[in-house]
């Protein structure tokens, strides 16, 4: 049984987490499309071609590099997203780039024959400054024109100039899309983004699949009234409702939902907003995931019935937007199982679990077989610049990756 | 029984009105101490002046203006204040100051004799723009040289320059203090500012006492995670607190609390505010009311324990500022027996409440016998350019507010 290089993959780590790194905050800035972002893309196409490695830039920056040709056989392809969150980690995506690199070092130094060519994909614009997992779309072919051309960032920037600064043409983020015949299956490895394989001491998370999820903004309107003069019974107190709801949010879960539910009220505004009045209006988010379509819609439907019913014990008007709803998205029950028999050959603890965070890996599912691998992030952190992960589980993914891609790629 | 003119008073509020009102929003603007305030003083004391009243302004820009002489005999003092929040109504606070204008017209026309002089004052800055309730404090002697020269508005404006603006020296706010004997008894007339009077269509209000007031600023610190990787029970949500805590007012307040108490939460801030990010740290005011000071304590510490318990069961960190305590004042019972027989006498449906609002009475009757005169607000509004009574319930007040003052200055 080969092994990865854990130095040789920390050294790479390290070396593109120079790119976009801030010295005062200690955050990596490699948001999509901005300079750093793309001069992350031409520092990794220069090093895998002066590896000897096939390489090339596609139509939506996505960086392709690997071993054999995918239009005589399909290939196993692996990878993640090289762009960062401002202030991002360093192993958010980068792991999934490098560990493939990483992957193709160990196969070619040790002289490894597969029958499927072994490609790895850096994709562009994963973390949403435009939208998100914009390169795995393209692949995937479910980008369309309009949204190319009207696409745009937080501050106005379209997508179609913040990519033409750097010689690309957003027309040819059409020309990306990979024909579903060209690939026998996809695997990523990314840090888990989450508490509980860190909390429950496990080295590899098999994703089963990405959990879907809905976002509510919901308006509790009630009356604003003076703190002091209106008696509690007389209230028509927005934010009680709110509470109310926020109470209910166990007992939903425990009727309708499952263990991977997830329901979230992460946003609140209180109008007027003044400790001496009462509120009159509430303003919040509700963001409900699971796994399955069918207990989401009954998760909605019991938060929507709640609702009604706090709302009119509190006097209330209640409306809602249903501002999305992604359906899950479930990976391959054979590359799952893989990924266990994998870790479970190399002596690692191993647990089953749903993806709450999005991947690319739930748009590349759509045409290939599709497996992600967690290891765990120290203390559930990301998207910050404390964001970590052992180095020990950094070789012990890599290692599962290799052996996963081996074993589809024979 | 002689009664006023409720046409007179009508004309007069409606004149005063005219003084800062805003044709865009229909608010009234007479912030303490600004251009608009002034140019009503000096109205007022025009008027009154015109009409054949004593007159002057005090060193607080507190108008006073009456008949007797008050070094003679001690005087039964009505009034209220001029001023107003910034888009404020027509009737908060200058009700009581033209009522008793109207008391005094309608003693003088009808050659009423009393025992007693009778006047009338028009305080200043009660509204808060330096803090509030500045003319009463300075009556009553409670003033001091430290707070006049540090207080400022929310634009950083200091009282002593405003005050400056117009003539007035900050330092005389200190010898506009009445020594106790020269008062016999303060009414006040005021709009009740909620919405009990009006809900349950009594037209006079003898106030029993104003409520204390606590108000606490509390933070509930946990993490702030990822909505979709965190799991419902390794989350440390504090929104998830504050809700449980606003849950547990109804029972506090049925423990602890009587009919007249009020808990409010009227002011909430979630870090980091994201849909998508379990709410890392709350932080929200408290701002509790009873007539009952004893009261007040145990709601304080029910709500202390109610968060602590929570904090725990949340893993939360749980701080709390108490900003501010302020007792409550019980009114005059003798005068508040008064007002009640007044009313009955008049055949006008009468209730003993408590006072949620801060009036100047709560002052005054530090130094002499007090009473508070509340008619209903029409939907409990105040503090808006919607702010309304009816002209039937101004007229009964005032014939009321008459009445009280014919017994106690006879």
């Amino acid at each position: 049984m080969v092994s990865i290089n854990i130095e040789r993959l920390k050294d790479s780590i390290r070396d593109l987490s120079k790119i976009g790194y801030n010295d005062e905050d200690h955050g990596v800035y490699r948001w999509g499309f901005t300079d750093a972002d793309m001069r992350a893309r031409h520092w990794l196409l220069d090093l895998v071609k002066n590896e000897g490695f096939d390489a090339h830039m596609d139509g939506a920056g996505n960086v392709f590099f690997g071993i054999g040709d995918y239009h005589k056989k399909p290939a196993v392809l692996t990878g993640s997203h090289l762009d960062t969150v401002p202030a991002g980690g360093i192993f958010d995506g980068a792991l999934g780039v490098l560990s493939g690199l990483e992957v193709l070092r160990t196969l070619k130094e040790n002289d490894v024959k597969l029958e499927h060519p072994v490609w790895v994909v850096a994709t562009a614009e994963e973390e949403g400054r435009f939208g998100g997992m914009m390169g795995s779309q393209a692949i995937t072919g479910v980008v369309n024109m309009d949204w190319l051309m009207s696409a745009h960032d937080a501050d106005n920037v379209y997508l179609k100039d913040a990519m033409a600064e750097h010689g690309l043409d957003v027309m040819n983020v059409l020309d990306a899309a990979w024909p579903a015949e060209r690939l026998k299956a996809f695997y990523e490895l990314h840090i888990e983004q989450g508490p509980v394989l860190f909390n429950e001491d496990i080295c590899i998370g098999a994703v089963e699949g990405i959990s879907g999820v809905f976002k509510w903004i919901v308006h509790l309107k009630g009356k604003a009234d003076h703190a002091g003069t209106a008696p509690m019974n007389m209230r028509s107190d927005a934010f009680m409702g709110l509470a109310d709801f926020a109470h209910e949010i166990e007992r939903i879960i425990a009727e309708d939902g499952t263990d991977k539910t997830r329901i979230t009220v992460g946003k609140v505004d209180l109008k007027p907003g003044s400790p001496h009045t009462v509120p009159g209006e509430a303003v919040f988010t509700i963001v409900g995931r699971d796994m399955s379509n069918d207990v989401m819609q009954e998760l909605a439907d019991s938060c929507r019935k709640a609702l009604s019913a706090i709302a009119r014990k509190h006097r209330l008007m209640f409306e809602y937007e249903q501002v999305s709803w992604l359906k899950p998205q479930a990976c391959s029950d054979s590359l799952t199982q893989i990924i266990e028999n994998k870790a479970k050959q190399r002596k690692l603890s191993c647990l089953k679990m749903p993806s709450g965070a999005g991947h690319d890996t739930q748009f590349l599912a759509q045409i290939t077989e599709a497996g992600l691998i967690f290891i765990p992030s120290v203390n559930g952190v990301s998207h910050a610049p404390d964001e970590w992960s052992h180095w020990h589980d950094v070789e012990a993914g890599t290692n599962v990756l290799l052996d996963c891609i081996v074993e589809s790629a024979s």
